[in-house]
């Protein structure tokens, strides 16, 4: 008889001890976790920071994911904030806070997800501390740590009108999941689990922010509550107009036609309101060479707001608080 | 009529808005709050960071503390953290969850006690960036950095036995706080206010930390679960026995004899286990000469475990999952 221990059984400590001794080591940590805090090595003399809260109920569902799911997405979501800085990724911090019933080997799953994540999107990163406490809520909330290796930093507000403006990473793909796993069409969600994965377990195109600064792009962030809602964070803080180009998106509706077809929905509404692929949206100057990993998809224009085409697009994304 | 707005109603755009607008700058914030992260100075190659977080009806209670106090508490126990090594805090962010029915009011008094804790504790840190969330319980997530400045950090494993024990800060006042308003006798809540906003708005000697590093401390951790559960912690880190002194106690047991006496309990125990005061406990070697902020209050012996004159001491503190 197997015997399920819980997080409350084993009390903070033996939970904590079990849980950290899944983690991979950050290669830049100096003292890592066990003390008051973490020493942490810099390349120059700045470091980046950037912190992302996940809430049961508000931005996921414990049916939808389990906690290696959990542990990835929180890793995704938050290199990817340091990436579209154009930093190296080099340490995190963990807090997590869940109900005393939660199985340790809950707790486990998430710290393997936790390390599986640094590992495969940002290797040489790791988890330097963090804080177990309990709660009726799952909550997760992490803060992540980027080094600009000498380099700027590139902001939201560097655009200017003539630059190229374009994509890293998918879209749609984890709007195709969550309207999968919202329909509840069992069939559906396992004939597309591909779609179903990202919104799970996003994979964002890390390296790619580097990739973008050393190339001289003018202005990053990372898509998450949608490309339209995104596209105008550039615009408004850059005070320009970014004017996107359907046909360049073709490809991107093509790679979510299947599932939406399947819904009977709209695979161009994915494409650009649908968030949480975290994907990094750059502007680069007309005569940069763009890194490998970028797809032009437009042009950054004289004005205000997100056009597609000739349209203006209506900034329709995700508001975290009223959920619409 | 006065318009009670709630966070829910304004959404997450204008809250953050009217909450950021109330916090202080960090003077070491190159990029600060707006972008995907913020890029902070470091004083040498690297940076310390620690995280805690804080919990309803776990960590705090809405009927005992108002948002204020939560801002200036989730400040004051993240910078004693960095202080425990050393550093000099330089920058947080902070992370918070409320239901959609929180008044705008609330989370600017939250916003004020950030920058209250800041200003008063550590001048010049401030708060890069956070994010807001929603949630059914309050949640609060604080991460903060510091700055070495070229010192090394101090751990809690270079306690070596002949070293001196001491002390910068209040011992059992935020235990006596939480004991009054877990009374709820009114009169003795109003009649020992001074102790029960020990308890809400702990104000621990930041910059004892850097004076501690600079006069040699073998030693250090800050005292979040108690002072023998904390200096067990020294005691186990370093490979050592920590041995009190009751008459050095003496002093600080007076502090809190008042408040005990009104509720008929026995002041030393607060003084002995009672957390949250967030005092600093370091050692110091034999010939070093003690930051005037520090009371010594025993030696560093051969053996193991935390004595009282010649008595063991239980390690009996506060675990964060079983609340025992």
């Amino acid at each position: 008889m197997v015997s399920l221990q819980t997080v409350g059984q084993l009390g903070e400590n033996e939970s904590l001890r079990r849980t950290v001794a899944r983690l991979s080591q950050s290669e830049h940590a100096i003292v890592g976790s066990g003390d008051d805090a973490a020493v942490v090595a810099t390349t120059d003399d700045r470091f980046v920071v950037t912190t992302d809260t996940m809430i049961e109920g508000h931005d996921f569902r414990l049916d939808w994911s389990n906690f290696y799911d959990l542990g990835f997405k929180a890793i995704a979501t938050n290199l990817s904030d340091v990436a579209a800085m154009g930093a190296k990724p080099t340490a995190l911090v963990v807090a997590i806070a869940v109900p005393p019933t939660t199985l340790i080997e809950q707790l486990e799953a998430f710290a393997d997800g936790l390390r599986d994540g640094c590992q495969q999107l940002a290797p040489g990163c790791g988890v330097v501390g963090g804080d177990l406490a309990s709660s009726e809520q799952v909550f997760i909330s992490v803060t992540a740590h980027g080094a600009l290796e000498g380099r700027e930093s590139v902001l939201r507000s560097g655009a200017k009108p003539g630059d190229i403006v374009a994509i890293a990473g998918t879209l749609g793909r984890a709007a195709a999941g969550l309207a999968l796993l919202e329909s509840g069409n069992a069939d559906a969600i396992s004939a597309y689990d591909d779609w179903v994965a990202v919104q799970r377990r996003p994979r964002p195109p890390i390296a790619a922010g580097i990739s973008a600064a050393v190339a001289g792009a003018t202005s990053m962030l990372d898509v998450s509550d949608g490309l339209a809602k995104d596209a105008d964070r550039i615009a408004k803080a850059s005070g320009v107009a970014v004017r996107l180009n359907r046909r360049d998106l073709d490809g991107f509706i093509a790679m979510v036609e299947e599932p939406a077809m399947a819904l009977g929905v709209d695979a161009s509404a994915w494409v650009l309101f649908g968030g949480e692929d975290h994907g990094l949206l750059a502007t680069f100057g007309p005569e940069a060479k763009l890194p490998r990993e970028f797809k032009p998809i437009g042009v950054v224009g004289q004005g205000e707001g997100v056009w597609l085409d000739d349209k203006p697009l209506p900034e329709n994304g995700w508001d975290s608080i009223t959920g619409a």
